[in-house]
């Protein structure tokens, strides 16, 4: 029935597709003969992640992308990841005409898997939103082929993007809202920073002004998407963030497999308080306990 | 010569409690030796865990308390943790006169090492301070006894602060810079949205208003400091809190082991990159890879 199911989801299902990354969060124990057969079939989609500070405009400006690149006979998935909430409440999904929707929780492995699923399910963009700040951007900027990193003016968001090293990570700027008094001053900011900072690739990443609710630039920024792609295809770049992602992938699912074993660590736990086993010894006691058949 | 230095440390001796914190930051492989050493003389120290946005005054609460809690005759250490950087520049320490300092990355197991490293060195209170925002702030509340939540008026905290969840996690709230418009309407802001709120255990979180750069309100913070300490033990809520941070220590140091033994999985990556392999499969191989003697 599995089988069954990727196979609807392969030929881009909606249906499938829902059902597919609601198992993906809910930790189904179907995850790896998903993954087995999802396999042989990704590697394809792009995956773009926005980045930004609460009120920038992201989930606006998401929908807008998703308008522009359809408009191109782009299919484009959409994936929300929440920090805030570990379990989401299951993937939301539109019917053919609307993007593939999925809401997920800050699972560090559940992410990607949903990311195959969209990608298999032959999306040629997937956009990565979170909701929320603090360590999730970060990992949304791992798995990204692109990064969009959004600003506003007004907000003192240079400041604070330089502050969270995030100017290193962006591909592409979209300062938002850039009917606002300060667009052009959020605009000399960042290419001041940018002047300051070195970038380690060949890259120089474009500054869209945008005002997303009206869809204003937003073609633009598509094109930028567009021209990162294929800057990555020819330089090699995409081949090497594809590899670093692909290993962050392995690892975090080995060590949720491993986290999983370990657990009841009750009784050490209670020694380890009282003085009488460190936590050293605690951990590599459970370790053994772990590879025992 | 590990066994001197521990020694040394346990007699409360700031240069080898600064030695052995640049150990636990670097990553040393003495650090089993270490903490089996430590082990038997820890269990004592409150750790207080400092958390609230930038610009609420953070450094300079942790200042204040530092002088108020040493004018009680309390030995007091301070670990600073800076999230941005996952190595730090090595633990820096004042003499006797000062508390104890250390300064550390944003490492899931340095943390709780140090905080080991303090509590067998004799401190009564070890602060615990975040520089920055994110998931460090909630990894610093699962490690602390008490956690004291810093606003400040005008900021939004307050809505930010039930956004993030920290009103439950709360022991103690500080509206610092009380001095500025707004303050009472902060701690209103902050009664009502406690009055909504379900805290699942009997202590309810004081409001302290606080003008830290001047010390003012800062003894009354102590005072609660103290309060949360008798509860913790009168209630059990500290046993408890401190059984689960033993779980999450013992899990982190496990899942570091781990992770540094499949390190190298760039072959594998490169088979799911291209489809060959799925990510669960190649995580299965690396873990039996790491089983192997």
């Amino acid at each position: 029935v599995i089988s069954e199911l990727v196979a609807q989801a392969l030929e881009g299902r909606p249906r499938a597709v829902a059902q597919l990354i609601s198992r993906v969060e809910s930790g189904s124990p179907d995850l790896p003969e998903i993954a087995a057969l999802l396999a042989p079939h990704t590697g394809r989609a792009q995956v773009v992640g926005l980045t930004g500070s609460p009120g920038v405009g992201k989930s606006t400006t998401t929908s807008a992308l998703v308008t522009a690149l359809r408009a191109e006979g782009k299919r484009v998935g959409v994936l929300a990841i929440d920090p805030s909430s570990p379990f989401s409440g299951g993937a939301l999904l539109g019917d053919r005409s609307m993007a593939t929707r999925g809401h997920l929780g800050g699972l560090a492995w559940a992410t990607p898997q949903a990311l195959r699923v969209l990608d298999a399910a032959g999306c040629d963009v997937v956009l990565v939103e979170t909701v929320g700040v603090g360590q999730s951007e970060i990992d949304v900027v791992s798995m990204a082929d692109t990064t969009l990193v959004l600003l506003a003016p007004g907000m003192g968001d240079g400041v604070q993007a330089a502050k969270a090293g995030i100017l290193e990570i962006a591909d592409v700027f979209v300062v938002n809202k850039a009917d606002r008094d300060g667009a052009a001053q959020t605009v000399r900011d960042l290419r001041y920073m940018m002047s300051l900072g070195s970038r380690h690739d060949a890259w120089t990443p474009p500054i869209h002004k945008t005002v997303a609710a009206r869809g204003e630039g937003i073609d633009a920024v598509a094109k930028a998407i567009e021209e990162h792609r294929t800057w990555l295809a020819a330089s090699g770049e995409g081949a090497r963030r594809r590899r670093r992602r692909a290993e962050a992938e392995i690892e975090a699912i080995a060590l949720e497999k491993v986290r999983v074993r370990i657990s009841g660590l009750g009784a050490d736990a209670d020694r380890v308080v009282t003085g009488d086993l460190d936590p050293y010894a605690a951990a590599d006691e459970a370790l053994r306990r772990t590879m025992e058949p």
